[in-house]
């Protein structure tokens, strides 16, 4: 069955945002994206002639593969404090392989033997407690699909002219993975909460004693001491053996290689919620725990350095997600903001969790911006770069969520633009 | 809070099965799991000491964890045919982590360059097509948890005597994972099917050229051309770099290294669907054609070769599934299927995906038989050993999904048993 040529009953916004059945009703392709020429005979490939190899203990992506990395920032002299991005460009679905999970250390990554390994709940506590990995290996579990976000993710956006990167370099400090662990509030209930305790201290057993301050609320709602990432036990990068995982938000609050848990009264100001990881504003005054991320979305295919050969039919897809919750729609535009067009999401569509959405997309060859803008279930918009920066200005580099813009050329390369 | 001790109206079935509350309402483990002695002061582990190593462009798991790795089987003289077997029991989640997806070759892992490979639709099509893998990526995807589980998993269980052997050995061709790819309906749709086509056969391009029919019904209704998994590019020995998923069905129907797609009037008999995976019956019938995986569940952790050191609280977990839709049940039995009760299911529950259960237990230090037993949307229960042994008799090595026993020994010993 041959789909009719695109009629304007076709169309969902400008620019050629199509409608979803488009695609799926078949035919659309004609000539562009697949051929009838050399269908038959079916050629036989030289790995059909031969035995492939054998088993591996642990696998590994093929070496065609071998430019979907991290690509990571840090200073001369300091190789393990800084920040390796994942490959959004590259990946697709919202699960984020655990060899590609982002990292952001603050002084590299300790090697550190579980057997040795203590986490302490201490503090404000009836009575501290010491937890082995074998002890906490015996509590119930729960798993959650959790997407982290670095609270400098997108930093560069805030600065006055479009950094000329690609989408992994700008917002890659985003992953998603499903973890499984221990709730934090069954073991603080262990240890019997003093009612004068408010925060939590989570240190990290790194050389930089990463730590932040986290409200007992969260800490006794949703916060995992996670072991496990999408099945294995959390990797070096990631916090092995245990890593706080308080949902949606900031990520230095999901503090790796977790060593204890202080119950205090107040916040501890300490260097990680101080001198960083504040919002500092136009008027001087800093915004200090902010601590969910606020809803966002980037478009991932296409995205600047993946140049478009031709003109003709694309899927525009990309990923969304929240700190306050679900993604409820992604709306994309293809003409700068002049209309939108909802895009379809991926279900299952979970809180606090990367959100897949797509839409297909027909490139005329001419000059065109493509934008996405995602609303979460508190009915909160993700802002244009306007609005955000009039409220913010250009003094910080934490939490940027602003609508991202793709300028696509009559060459069909795609670059970043303010729009 | 400290929980009072534990009395009959926390029990929910036989063996000491718990109340999921128990543990939630903290204090249960007190003096087993977690200790007051060495809380404070804080020791300085020697890896807060140094600067940790610096990043790497693709991950990997700790030194710590090099024993959980994939183990495989396979014929003297050819060492990529065989089926690695992912360790279940050593993983928690629904998730397998890429590494270590369990693998079943044929005639080993094909090294497929991606600029040379096509996917060819051809036989009882208004016109045959051929894709590059460009092209698909232009295609709308989608994505989707499945499982996928070899057709012979298990298959040790038919076997007169419990085979001594571990989780992995017996029941790790089971995996599961988020694929993304093209829904093969879209391209059917453009190549427009002969109303005389029933039935796909689909080929894959490695030397032992597998292929399995597959009816047109599934082809247009569920079925995808992955082309991720986890979010990346599918691997090698998954299939790289596509694979077809037929979601529910059996493991070998969905082929890897998918080349060719060719329509076809009835089933095309192939070796892979005829001397093998077939089910012979006790009166020298064979089955054919069974693709749907039945409804099974399997006992994670503990389970053999998992030893438990001391008698007190343990969380009984596993996984669930089933080939025909979601899992709505899981019970367990700790006194060889007396008493049942039932566990936790972790959301998302997903139709066709591994679901996690999980229930609390306090092991008594006494003998005891730990059991799973599943039920699907359909309303099926997962039989008992002795009921699909008088329905299949010991002939065959397929589609085992009976429940498997865990025998405890006073020693905290967990050993496979048939009860």
């Amino acid at each position: 069955m041959r789909h009719p040529p695109i009629g304007p009953e076709d169309l969902r916004a400008g620019g050629g945002l199509l409608d979803r059945r488009i695609f799926l009703a078949g035919g659309l392709a004609v000539g562009a994206l697949s051929s009838s020429a050399g269908a038959e005979p079916l050629a036989v490939a030289p790995w059909m002639t031969t035995p492939g190899s054998p088993f591996t203990s642990y696998g590994a992506p093929s070496r065609f593969e071998d430019k979907v990395v991290r690509v990571w920032t840090n200073p001369p002299n300091a190789p393990g404090t800084g920040a390796a991005r994942t490959p959004l460009h590259q990946l697709n679905g919202m699960i984020t392989p655990n060899g590609l999970h982002f990292e952001r250390s603050h002084s590299g990554i300790p090697d550190i033997d579980p057997d040795a390994h203590r986490l302490v709940i201490h503090g404000l506590v009836k009575r501290p407690l010491v937890f082995t990995l074998e002890a906490l290996a015996r509590y119930p579990m729960e798993s959650r699909i959790a997407f982290i976000e670095c609270g400098g993710n997108s930093g560069q956006l805030y600065q006055k002219d479009p950094a000329q990167l690609n989408c992994q370099a700008m917002h890659g400090l985003v992953s998603c993975a499903e973890w499984t662990g221990v709730k934090l509030s069954t073991l603080l209930d262990e240890a019997g909460v003093d009612p004068a305790a408010k925060w939590i201290l989570a240190e990290g057993a790194d050389a930089a004693s990463m730590s932040r301050s986290v409200p007992l609320a969260k800490a006794m709602d949703d916060a995992l001491i996670a072991l496990y990432q999408n099945g294995e036990r959390i990797r070096p990068s990631n916090g092995y053996p245990a890593r706080l995982l308080v949902p949606g938000y900031e990520g230095n609050m999901q503090v790796k290689w977790l060593r204890r848990i202080k119950l205090t009264e107040g916040p501890m100001m300490t260097k990680d919620e101080t001198s960083k990881y504040t919002i500092l504003l136009p008027d001087g005054k800093s915004l200090q725990f902010v601590f969910p991320m606020e809803a966002k979305s980037v478009i991932t295919q296409p995205s600047p350095g993946l140049t478009m050969k031709e003109p003709g039919l694309y899927e525009i897809s990309g990923l969304a997600w929240s700190g306050y919750g679900k993604i409820t729609k992604v709306e994309v535009s293809a003409d700068g903001a002049k209309t939108w067009a909802p895009a379809a999401l991926q279900e299952p569509v979970l809180s606090m969790a990367l959100t897949r959405f797509r839409i297909p997309w027909r490139w005329d060859g001419g000059p065109a911006v493509l934008q996405s803008r995602a609303t979460d279930e508190t009915g909160y918009l993700q802002p244009t770069r306007a609005e955000l920066m009039a409220r913010r200005g250009g003094k910080t580099i934490y939490h940027f969520n602003a609508i991202s813009s793709w300028g696509v050329t009559e060459l069909g390369e795609v670059k970043h633009v303010y729009a």
